[in-house]
């Protein structure tokens, strides 16, 4: 079973999707199934992390943007802005689809897990994840 | 379901192996299914990345070599040869397995998405990968 | 299906789970099935690697600190010490989720694959893995 969730994003940044994804799961979900989100962009990605402190957020985005940075004479690919080839490369250093166990019909995050968009580039604009429910 | 990959690559780069991961999809394959792949090798990986600009496949592999330099200096795992402790490098920070859902019955992968086999390593040599439809 | 695999570390390192893995898989498992191993923690993270030659794992762990170093300076997030805001970083580089076909009833790793825990605290402390079994 797949449910579509439609996503707006206002630019750069973590996203905390965690409570649309609980929501969007069905109510006859199997206890002991398989969760998998897919985001279908290559200019944006998931991410597990921490959902506490919001500083691990930002540090985690300034250390991405000094191992690739938003800088024309480093790439060919430039011609959609100073920002999109940077945003390929931290898609490609991330994820594009991960698996969640359901755990007595509940996703098996940790106590200090949340699931978020990672959105590379600038401008806002949609974003569509997939959340496939095996089992 | 498993159908089996075999690639011969012909070294370092980017394949677009999508077309061919369609073609192994069994016809009765589920409406809202899911497709895993998984390659068995720790010198290569799986990428969903961009299919349009040629250019972004080159400027993602032109920032790894520059993250991931294929200098012995840094590593003292140096017998297989000077690309051999990058490429595992390499992997370790790109995907061993990706799942992609079935939406109506395809691959749900984006307008911009292709699947990509990175290999690593200079030598040509065959690849295989493993394609497994759950639903 | 779901297991649990609790496990102690003894600090920063790779830990070879592939045997507990095996282990704790069902006897009467699916020929063709999936198997997705998930990691509960954001400073912990999974990898596939070579599993022969222990100088990988050595320059793994050296490739990665030089490239997230352990340095206060660099990042907001510091009270829970100078190694939790790399190993957050460390973990977003790398993989929460894995997931592995079973291909004639057991996990189709390569000739040279193992599954590796990466832990990424200096801190001995417990760590839990869920491995959902599907097919």
């Amino acid at each position: 079973m797949n449910a579509i969730l439609n996503l707006t994003v206002e630019g750069q940044g973590l996203y905390d999707i965690t409570h649309k994804v609980q929501a969007l799961l069905p109510g006859s979900r199997p206890r002991e199934g398989l969760v998998t989100l897919y985001i279908r962009h290559t200019s944006a990605s998931l991410l597990i992390q921490e959902n506490a402190d919001p500083q691990v957020l930002a540090d985690l985005q300034h250390w991405m943007h000094r191992a690739v940075p938003e800088d024309e004479s480093l790439y060919t690919h430039t011609q959609e802005g100073p920002d999109d080839m940077p945003a390929h490369i931290k898609s490609a250093l991330t994820a594009t689809s991960v698996s969640i166990p359901l755990l007595e019909g509940e996703l098996a995050l940790g106590t200090w897990q949340g699931i978020f968009l990672w959105e590379h580039r600038h401008r806002p604009g949609p974003r569509q994840i997939i959340v496939n429910v095996l089992g």
